[in-house]
């Protein structure tokens, strides 16, 4: 069969043929949502040889080097704070039952995408509005041909609804079409079925589902299929309906569901009601959710001039940042695959603070508030994280639930890497330095002062006088059991310096809040003495040590052992090789001046990142951006280029396939700092009063322009070949 | 109910009275076995409330610090080499079907041991010959007296039979007994079901039962239950029958059942001559059986005078020891738990060469040797293990199936105790030392060889011209992931110097073996550099640090953190302090002159015991054992006899409870040593021609007396307060 020229407008993402070993990508690339929930790009019909329900132990081994399963294809509806708990992997995002399931047969034969009779495939997702497209032309044993239209998008005005619209032509011949509407509960998350009570029901062209699970979650769907040439009544699995057509004859289905979960409030509206609102979800429903969608996107955009592919990948990302987001939720934060997928099981890290933060808080304050708000509310989870390992105040969970409770089932991430509660303390720093939210510092002050008195409970203190941080693991989770990291001593400290900063603050602005922190003189002391002790090394060349004793760790061989460079290093080699060597999965160090530029002088940029590339694998998703704003930095442009082309292709590219298991949303966040931070050069808004620029333009980008909000204030930016031009942006309001 | 005079003899481990919270250790240490099986002495009733296969998931948790489940009771059927593959635990022995399955209901009442009608309850295993008895009288509801007399035995001659014998007088009233005996197949293993496939029938007074194993081996157990006073036929699970009892009458019942295995041989024998087997060990079974294991305590007892005590808790560990061995068998070694509970899975450790060898070699040569033998059939397992490891040579596995595959399922002590494989050279070594056996020298020199290019290729030279052995964990498990660990570089230099050592001996008496080793001079020239430049280092005042940056760790706050010292220390505190503290589990340099005497001075030993014994928590089972041999070295008489009476009570004393999971295996080889090496301060064989002895007898023993081999002699060994006299012994063929 032929392709015919692509349908798809200009700026969407497209796939342009069916290819089983890219399904996976292109459902996880293809993820739709609300904030609310979240939708995988998968195919209504499923896909044959994918069955939704297999039953296996997940082990808990090493994201980065386990093979997935489910090579084929992999449903995913996700509501942000629905979980279960899974004996090995603690507690996960639950899969649940898929909404969008509309299965058809034509003269008796099943549709299915991997079947040889499809052809001029076309999907294509509107990255502008969220809305996903498919056609395609089914030929039929006998001949007959059937043009079909598929489209479908979560509302963004009504987060909780799922509106699909199915229509089937016949150009020739004659056909019986069978179609099944379904809300299918076939679905298990990770090989694990979360679904301790679940019960489906039809009525008329209605489907209802309630479920709850394994940890107490109730959800609830109500979906209506409708056609003005199909009467849908209930049917095996769901409602139905059969149809005979003529050549010619065209029919259109609409399909409309709505998800409800216990979290939305303390009880869930009655059945009867739920099923009303989807269904008044009139006329209006596309146009507004355009409309917000368009409203979300405003101070967001970025338009590259000069370098189509670049433009379309960056707002691949920034969709996905936008979907990932619930703005109207701080219970819940974005997950480490951004809602598009089982990998990492639906905990939160680090990511959050350091690689999604900045974005949100330039673009849209509000939500960089609510991810913020995230931490507040898990504050007494981290005290418990804190008690559970015998120390005093607040400890951040290296993968944090829901509750703010330990998630990592791998010891030697959630027991040492402990970096994260600094991080959480920088990214409040962060929204506050940025926005000035008194009213925010008076809410965060019981997480500074907590993490605070961690950090005093875990550090040790010699009878030297020096203060040192033993057995953590860095960001560089290929080094393990360290003392002293410089990283994270570095945040650490940094992060008693805003504590006292805060407590400053506090003090002045609302003596009766200060008071009631309970924090004492010797306190303070202790903090102020803690964050100078702490070793924070460069030697005579400023090459500051990963960690004590760095230099002992074996010299990688990295020609013998990882000769196809094309697979993660950590797949190469054995773990406790790794553990023994200088094999870097990301530059720990470099963190601390790309986070921190105005800190270090280019001279001692350019020793850590000469020093650290030639260990540095890239094995995490994390390490590419930090290296393109650097390489900025330094002036290496085609470095630069190289590192973010390389970040960029991540998730987008499809025959890299990234997006398989999820979206690496991370790095979504880190291409806007990557063009933001590295091409434009714009300051860090905690390290100065209004925005600064350093252009470093790549080579092939006339001009790059997007909108900020900095210390309060919007501007509209616009860097050339020339330089930077800011002007204050009245169009769009905080 | 009153407890009448004991009628267990002297010198047998007794239980005077049901607890029910003191079962599942009585269990253990009434172990039966013959090498080729094993069965816990759990009641052949069962318990009420203690199910057998219930199941659940069991994580690789720390068996150090988790809390095994069944509080009750845990059958125990163990075939050596029987194994079934856990998802999370890896191969595990398998826990089989009850062979002792015997219920009885009087008047309608089930019989169990904890209903308060049981009255002069008395259990007791003879350590002489393995038969462990049962009393009780058994009150009736109408006050009828059934007085209950149970006796069986593992047959040491005919290795894979259970004898039972059942008697039931009433003294009083009415009764009718109904009997049920059973081959239960109502066992999982650690919460888990291993059998694929079962089949059990029932035929005249027989059952029959067939299994296999999800790794592939089969089972069958063919059982003959017989009574003078009933007559036995198929029943509901088994075989059973009714019989009416008059005031005086006596009813008894024998059982026999008979185990194979598909490691037996190519094929099952046919079941019906398996059944004849069974059926044919006639009255001469137990006095074969007695004679058996007198055979096997002639040479190995040990007899303290003035200390009864010590006397029954000595022979209650060295009948573990005898019990635990197959002479028959080197396909299998001694697993940790001494095939007596579920714990460690049925694993082999390093406990074989250093704590479970010494015995053996002494005692019963021709046991050590299959213990050694066990090592080099699993040769291709290690080097299998070696390259996962991208290593050459072998790498012994820190936890071995029967295949010499890694088994643990925790990849901190699998990746990073590599120490085994040395060990596993020295014990070979041991072995050559004391037999001078020319043709095992020769069978065990590609082990030699092979762990030699393992060595050379996981160390690592530095330009310096230094060797080290990076990133590994020493027997001390509470520290973890360090350069140059003293224990394990300084076995990994002996190891090598055995190997040398070995070759040159091979090269000269047989040159065609040598040369098919393929050693050339410059493999001879690496190994001797590496053997050299290991780090083993020492400072001024002798102490010897455990691995590089040993001081950098932090002190302990013992005080503070662990104030109930009854408590496992791994118990109190959290794992990731534990990796960042000088608490030791066991203290490993102490390990070399308690493996080296002659290698260390007085000064040093009692300088590097005084610095680590603050640090030590003894929560390993093997760490008193060294202590108090090393105390009677240094002349600490009160402290070696603490430490010795502390290690005796493991397993024995019934309050600690320590055989409930399994017996501790290498402390019963510990305890061995403790009286030969200690208390009677024989020097070893490999650094002594001839046995040599410096006593310094406990405070309450009069004399100890035992034989030993040595050199390939045979001696009879008597110490007391004025010296040890050693004479020829000529009655014991070696």
């Amino acid at each position: 069969m032929s392709q015919t020229t692509s349908q798809a407008p200009d700026g969407c993402v497209r796939q342009a043929r069916f290819d089983p070993r890219r399904e996976k990508h292109f459902e996880g690339a293809f993820t739709q949502g609300s904030g609310y929930f979240h939708l995988r790009g998968s195919y209504e019909e499923g896909l044959i040889g994918a069955p939704q329900d297999e039953r296996y132990m997940r082990l808990p081994a090493n994201v980065t080097v386990e093979t997935p399963r489910h090579p084929l294809s992999k449903w995913g509806t996700y509501l942000p704070g629905v979980t279960g708990l899974h004996p090995l992997l603690r507690e996960e995002l639950v899969n649940l039952p898929y909404p969008a399931a509309f299965r058809v047969t034509a003269n008796g034969v099943c549709l299915d995408m991997a079947l040889p009779v499809i052809g001029e495939y076309e999907r294509w997702l509107d990255l502008r509005d969220g809305v996903l497209y498919r056609r395609f032309v089914w030929t039929l044993p006998d001949g007959a041909v059937l043009r079909c239209a598929y489209k479908r998008f979560v509302s963004q005005t009504r987060k909780n609804l799922l509106v699909q619209e199915m229509q089937y032509t016949l150009t020739g011949g004659v056909c019986t079409l069978d179609m099944i509407s379904d809300i299918d509960e076939r679905v298990t998350t990770n090989g694990y079925n979360h679904f301790t009570e679940l019960r489906k029901t039809a009525e008329e062209n209605r489907i209802s589902l309630e479920l709850e699970t394994d940890t107490g979650d109730r959800v609830t769907m109500a979906g209506l299929t409708a056609s003005v040439q199909a009467r849908f009544a209930p049917a095996e699995r769901g409602v139905g309906a059969t149809v005979r057509m003529a050549a010619g004859d065209t029919v259109g289905v609409v399909k409309l569901t709505a998800l409800a979960c216990s979290r939305d409030g303390e009880t869930l509206p009655p059945r009867e009601r739920r099923r009303g609102e989807a269904l008044r979800a009139g006329d209006r429903r596309e146009a507004e959710h355009r409309a917000e969608w368009a409203r979300l996107w405003e101070p967001a955009a970025i338009a590259v001039e000069g370098d189509a592919e670049a433009q379309q990948a960056l707002d691949f990302s920034l969709y996905h940042l936008l979907r990932s987001a619930n703005r109207a939720d701080d219970r819940v934060a974005v997950c480490a695959k951004g809602f598009a997928g089982e990998a990492y099981f639906g905990h939160f890290f680090w990511d959050t603070e350091v690689y999604l933060l900045p974005f949100f808080l330039h673009t849209h304050p509000e939500i960089a508030k609510n991810l913020c708000g995230f931490r507040l509310r898990t504050l007494p989870g981290a005290r418990e994280n804190a008690r559970a390992y015998g120390c005093d105040g607040a400890r951040y969970p290296w993968e944090s639930s829901v509750s703010g409770a330990e998630q990592c089932p791998n010891w030697q991430y959630a027991d040492h890497e402990v970096h994260v509660t600094a991080d959480v303390v920088f990214g409040l720093w962060q929204y506050y330095a940025e926005t000035g939210d008194d009213a925010f510092l008076k809410a965060a002050a019981p997480v500074f002062c907590e993490t605070a008195r961690y950090w005093l409970s875990r550090v040790e203190r010699r009878p030297d006088g020096t203060v040192n941080l033993n057995g953590v693991m860095g960001p560089d989770e290929y080094v393990c059991f360290v003392n002293n990291n410089a990283y994270t001593n570095y945040m650490v400290s940094r992060s008693l310096a805003y504590t006292l900063w805060a407590l400053e603050l506090l003090r002045e602005s609302d003596a009766p809040c200060y008071a009631s922190l309970g924090v004492t003189p010797a306190l303070l002391d202790e903090m102020r003495r803690a964050a100078d002790a702490l070793p924070r090394t460069a030697d005579a060349s400023g090459v500051i040590p990963q960690c004590d004793h760095f230099d002992e760790l074996e010299e990688p061989d990295f020609d013998r052992v990882w000769p196809d460079r094309s697979l993660p290093y950590g797949r190469c080699v054995p773990q406790e090789k790794m553990y023994r060597t200088k094999s870097l999965k990301q530059a720990d160090v470099l963190m601390l001046p790309y986070l921190f530029p105005a800190a270090f002088h280019d001279a001692q940029v350019a020793a850590n990142y000469d020093y650290y590339l030639p260990y540095t694998t890239h094995d995490s998703s994390l390490s590419r951006i930090v290296h393109a704003i650097l390489a900025c930095r330094l002036g290496r442009d085609e470095e630069a280029w190289r590192f973010f082309r390389e970040a960029l292709s991540i998730d987008f590219d499809e025959t890299v396939g990234g997006a398989a298991e999820g979206i690496h949303i991370a790095n979504c966040g880190g291409l806007w700092q990557a063009v933001v931070f590295g091409f434009a050069g714009m300051s860090r808004s905690y390290e100065s009063d209004r925005p600064q620029f350093s252009p470093r333009l790549p080579a092939g980008w006339d001009s790059v322009s997007f909108r900020i909000c900095y210390g309060g204030n919007r501007y509209r930016v616009r860097v050339t070949k020339d330089g930077a031009k800011v002007t204050p942006d009245a169009g769009v309001s905080i």
